[in-house]
């Protein structure tokens, strides 16, 4: 295979880019300059060393190693824990200025049509429960999407829990209803069931 | 203006059409049967002469004149009264088999460029309540869609119930949250803050 | 089948309209003013009526009954003759100001899964031959969309006319190539043979 | 900047890429395999050394350094040469399998907003000539897009090839018309126009 067959079936395998927009990521670095290619070869090499994994949350950050910003932040209030599947859904959580406590980036959720959960962390977030508890946790939100794939997570996730056992601590989920701009005309059956449940 | 312009423009202004789809219905109906044309024609006419509005939520029926069926329903929760904008957000409630209280139809939603209520028929409701309240109501649910018009017109309503005053009776509104498939990753922030408050 | 229901039904039928949009057209209707239904329901009746067909090249008129305005005009190019599928064909080829020959509406395209012409006016166009050549006719312009249907259907006339016979008459079809605004790398092969071809 | 956003704004940098699909390319490759990521660094870093531009045509190319496949077939017809503005239009033109000449790449296509053709080889392909000409060079296609850059550009190189003068060398562009699944309805009256000066 040649050099530029190679690297298009690499950028095909972005998320979102099929072979027509790979074949033209690489004319568009065929013509563009030698310092912007080092640049992109240097910052994909990059992500190997200079970022690291927050041994607490376990999410990706830049500071220096060990715990990220918001770990470290002893102003956070550690008597919430939200669980989400990635750092995108936590950067979406931190965007809207609401939630003060803490996270933990589950790396995924649980695919429809398996019941493994290899490559979710659950097991470090179970083990990591006894000293959040000693710190004050009280309640653990599941902040999944509001889709099936986030729903089985979300049961997965809650039994664990269980068997983990601790009466005192809540496990609660993202509220469902209308979202913002949401028609009840176009609205399906269930949000509106949700809507109507958790009317106030 | 000869009678097919004429025609075309009556279709644009039905709600999402433009110009050249109100051309192709006049295009479709010249070469229909004269049995659809005629169809058409009663079907329009009859709107005015077999439709009838109940005088209890005031949306249109086809039963005989007075109370619609649900309306007339006798298993109907008469504790909840759910106000909606048009029939077809009515609708979507019945649709969603979670509803078993009644309703009032405003008629539309407060417009944000003007502070007028007229098309609303916020008078009729008002002007409903004590014969309601005598047979039993206890909440009254503002089912307005989740936009800035549904908005306005929840405020414009509630001030009127407070002004109206019954202290023992509810006003509520449709759950905000997560709507069914939503990502965290591409809600917006109100929605996300709605969806950790409404967290259960 | 109550009057709501089977005026939606109506609407269903035309053409792009589905379930949805149908009821949405019943329920601005019924909240339209009685002169604009009155109005919706005339104008349909007068399609029957007041609208005539053109003898001559068979689109739908609104001229005093006899020949339309295009067939009327001596100005017009005797000479061409561009074979259409609908009225909207012609008036697209009028929009563009080029063309100033005489039409003909075969009131439809050959599906591809029929080979049944019931419906076309092919007939129709044979028999009006004798008199059009008389009248100075050279070129037959096959006007048809650049699809599979248009393709079948240009076949399907040009063989009838070879029956018919006349070695002097040409018959033509519509250029091929870029349409305006076309990109070569989103141009399919096909299309791209056509403006090689048809280079200049 | 950390690493993450000095990433992010490389790929905000690709054709197409906004911020969002940016963050998300990142977060994908921090996830991916170090593997991966080796092999799209290096593969960057390739474009640099493997890949060379053809001498004649000045596509990109990574056989062997000098003439690309293409230019070196001896087979290929030498009375044609394509003028286009980029290697995917030159990939567009051979997936039709209609052609068989040479091609030259210019690079880009002339801006609307300015009368400057840096960046864009015309001064390489008129110095071109004379050996093409010697090799039976017949007739220059300019194969441009059939948008206004395209037609600034072929204005522009068809006055260069004047001044370079050969009266025998035909100069053509590629024909215009319908394009493959054009509806007559929905073309707008340029392509209408060229579609029926194009009739054939």
């Amino acid at each position: 295979m040649d050099p530029l067959e190679r690297l298009t079936n690499v950028f095909q395998k972005f998320p979102g880019i099929g072979p027509r927009q790979a074949g033209r990521f690489v004319q568009f670095l065929l013509r563009s300059s030698p310092a912007l290619r080092r640049e992109l070869a240097e910052g994909v090499r990059e992500l190997g060393s200079d970022v690291h994994q927050c041994p607490s949350c376990l999410r990706y950050h830049t500071g220096k190693k060990g715990a990220c910003g918001i770990c470290a932040d002893i102003h956070r209030d550690t008597s919430l824990l939200a669980v989400v599947a990635s750092d995108t859904d936590l950067l979406a959580l931190e965007r809207s200025h609401t939630y003060q406590g803490h996270y933990f980036v589950l790396g995924g959720l649980l695919l429809l049509s398996s019941e493994r959960t290899n490559g979710l962390h659950i097991k470090e977030l179970l083990s990591s429960l006894p000293a959040r508890i000693e710190n004050g946790l009280k309640e653990i939100i599941l902040a999944f999407p509001a889709n099936p794939e986030g729903d089985s997570t979300a049961i997965r996730v809650r039994e664990e829990l269980t068997g983990f056992g601790n009466p005192s601590m809540k496990v609660s989920m993202l509220g469902r209803g209308l979202s913002t701009g949401s028609e009840l005309e176009y609205a399906d059956p269930e949000t509106i069931k949700n809507a109507l449940e958790g009317r106030h």
